[in-house]
């Protein structure tokens, strides 16, 4: 039997985020009292229920807390984004668009997993309170999965991550604690600039102001949630902003741990992240191919082919998800290289889903020499990272983690099948879903289309894979073992 | 620079098995002689062309052997196969098909493989001799995998079978060479009998002597070629058929290893290779569910459907690829279901393709086992296959692979993609040529289409990725590495 400890322990901290998430419900409720919009009061409803009840847990579930422990760890990880995502699908669910409590809350959880699918359609003529939260419930979520990368995952050793900790790289001289309080500062402090940043960005390049902070919340997270159902193709094509857009994204999709070091420590060496150079690599690499492919299959200028597909790729392999044109209308090339780069991914310790950047280089240079140990077996042959060497349990970690990314792909097509869906919808909505990246393949849930027909079922189905890619899916497979609940 | 000694030996090698392969031959022509069918004269120039160029470079190529060394055994594998393909594609060229090189080369290389795609559509009014020469490429091909994964890929270290050599479960005390004989003879026993006993079967079951031979070929090989263009679907509901079909090409997909070791040495103990219960196991959870979804769904008598689905699953995961209707008008599950079983594929050992069973089993073992040290870092818990206790570097090796052939079929995608192919046909038919299996998913390459309409780019690209599969990838990834060409 499990200490029941933990379980009250952890629902004391969930508790607590959920007072703080009670709170920032009266952010959006704000906003409908400024555009006189009377659905404040959804938000005030949902501040109330979830604030009363968040209090009452809090107050019921108060103690010594536990030793730390792993256990702890991963329950606390599991019930605090289940939570999250619940208290976010409130103000959706109570509000006059109607949705089903399955469609809320997969709203919700494309909101927190900063994946940005979305179940709602006519989004241009919603109440501006509901499509703050949206965008709030990204921001909140992308600081969130920052600081989970951070700070949490390396100790529970999970993502392959542990050599990526910021204590590596400093001196370990200083105090645990004080270091965490300094770094936890100078990464809301760079979210926040960043993300202000983009929003004069968007305010420049001719964004409504309210249409410039959504957006720019809904980049620096790579969540993807738009004000406008045409998403960024509502912009048409406004460079500037496609190309601020782009830089933005990537930006999101950077290792927070590199800006955070160089702010805390004016640190220079550690831009040297081999895997930003991978990332940069193929986003530039798919969208130049792609952009001279377009020029020539459809004679459309070359600085527009451009824009579009740095800003398009930027997006897919970001996972933010936005799209300023249905790039799947470009050829087929196209369709295939959007669909391949769902999987991929950002780096490690950013805001971005997927694969990521990293796990691929590692994996090549795994790959590298094992086909070289296959000449000279009994060579000692070092898979390198940069200036670090990668142990072989740390190569097993990352091959592992590919494999169950790929099989827990496979039961999402097969789970989308089941419920009916056809070969390009299963295939692609499994693999958005999981990466976070937001849209799919295909006429429904492609980038002209949203996922507001989806069943009930897909909507359950596809919460679950957003969750498990965005808790780097061992976090959560973890409590499957028996061993986990025998202690 | 690499000895050239190396590549005078392989093809000298090579050349004689030309000699056989010009010998082979001689059987289409006696079979178009046999129908009073004047195409016969096609395989005699082939024979005479084959033989005369073999008996030239072997002459050429006389000289000491090199000793053995594995860059000598992957050049000898890879060139082997290649004048295998090459070879097997003239009398399909000279034909009147009248196909591109393109095309014959994708047919010959879809026979050697044993993977069952055909770029020739009108197969039941074709000369009788170009039938059989396409079902011998076939069993031919079979001989070829088998005897490579039981002899040469082992030495090789490839396909993470080398705790599955037999010495290993076999008393080392006797002479290798000696023993290797036994076992190579007992395998032509075995294989020939099979075939044999899978003629019968067709035979008594209903279909005419000519197909009974040519399909207990493509069965036993799990090749998959037809001579008719509605494959196993020219026979209609004939449950004894199927279900013979069903067994046979079960039994060409578990390893030879066992069935020999049971008649050399009378030992049934090897029967427990876990691997054989996983891959009977999925057949029959894909082909039960199928059954049943299909009953349900389209109101078909159940033994119809079962008897269909166990048909064409065991088809797919055994990487044969006949199929007896069109399952992917059974709706959207079994279309995915389709899908993702092309992946996986049979036991090692056997002529079967794709990743195969004991790499998912010793996945998911080292999957629980990654997962139970996130918990308890410092236990120590070991991988088991059966009996035997999984090392690392095989561990590591087995994940390679896995992401190795994923990222070979994400590459054969983008290629399709770039070659103009929708998005359907170009991520099923990368994956159906690197697992070897036949059709894809789709119009153009589904069970009722065929692969006639390609274009040569594509016949080009299937038949490299239908190599790479059935050569287990990394015997010609290998050739890539810098390292190679040096020595």
């Amino acid at each position: 039997m499990l200490n029941a400890n933990l379980f009250r322990a952890a629902f004391h901290v969930a508790a607590i985020c959920g007072l703080y998430l009670a709170a920032a419900m009266l952010v959006p409720a704000l906003v409908d009292l400024y555009f006189h919009d009377n659905h404040w009061q959804v938000f005030a409803i949902s501040a109330f229920l979830t604030g009363g009840l968040s209090l009452l847990t809090a107050t019921a579930t108060r103690g010594t807390p536990p030793p730390f422990s792993k256990r702890f760890g991963f329950i606390v990880v599991n019930v605090l984004w289940i939570v999250f995502s619940v208290a976010g699908a409130l103000p959706i669910y109570f509000s006059k668009l109607g949705l089903t409590f399955a469609a809320s809350l997969f709203e919700s959880v494309s909101a927190v997993t900063t994946t940005g699918s979305t179940a709602i359609s006519g989004l241009d003529h919603m109440p501006k309170g509901l499509l703050m939260w949206r965008s709030l419930l990204h921001w909140l979520g992308g600081v969130g999965i920052v600081a989970l990368g951070l700070f949490v995952l390396p100790f529970l050793r999970v993502g392959g991550m542990s050599f990526f900790k910021l204590e590596s790289s400093d001196s370990s001289s200083d105090k645990p604690f004080a270091r965490i309080a300094t770094f936890t500062r100078a990464f809301i402090g760079i979210y926040v600039g960043i993300t202000l940043a983009c929003f004069i960005a968007y305010d420049m390049g001719g964004m409504s102001r309210f249409d410039a902070i959504n957006h720019a919340m809904a980049t620096i997270s790579t969540g993807g949630f738009s004000t406008h159902d045409a998403s960024f193709g509502y912009f048409g094509d406004n460079l500037v902003l496609l190309w601020s857009a782009t830089l933005f994204m990537i930006i999101g999709s950077l290792p927070f741990s590199i800006m955070i070091l160089f702010a805390v420590r004016r640190r220079v060496d550690t831009l040297r992240d081999p895997q930003i150079l991978v990332f940069i690599g193929y986003v530039s690499a798919f969208a130049f191919v792609t952009a001279v492919y377009v020029h020539f299959r459809d004679a459309v200028p070359f600085s527009k082919t451009l824009a579009h597909a740095f800003f398009n790729f930027a997006s897919i392999f970001s996972t933010t998800g936005f799209a300023s044109q249905d790039y799947t209308a470009w050829g087929p090339l196209v369709v295939v290289a959007a669909f391949i780069a769902t999987f991929v991914g950002g780096c490690s310790g950013s805001t971005a889903g997927g694969i990521k950047a990293y796990r691929f280089l590692i994996m090549f240079q795994t790959m590298r020499v094992g086909l070289k140990k296959l000449l000279y077996p009994d060579a000692i042959y070092s898979v390198r990272y940069g200036k670090l060497t990668v142990d072989l349990d740390t190569q097993r970690g990352v091959l592992l983690f590919f494999a169950a990314y790929m099989m827990i792909w496979a039961f999402g097509v097969l789970g989308m099948g089941a419920l009916g869906y056809d070969f390009a919808t299963a295939v692609s909505a499994s693999i958005t879903a999981i990466a976070n990246v937001g849209p799919g393949i295909g006429q429904v849930i492609g980038p002209a289309g949203n996922f507001a027909s989806m069943s009930d079922g897909a909507f359950y189905l596809l919460s679950l894979l957003m969750l498990l890619g965005r808790l780097e899916i061992l976090s959560i497979l973890v409590l499957l073992l028996p061993t986990f609940w025998r202690a």
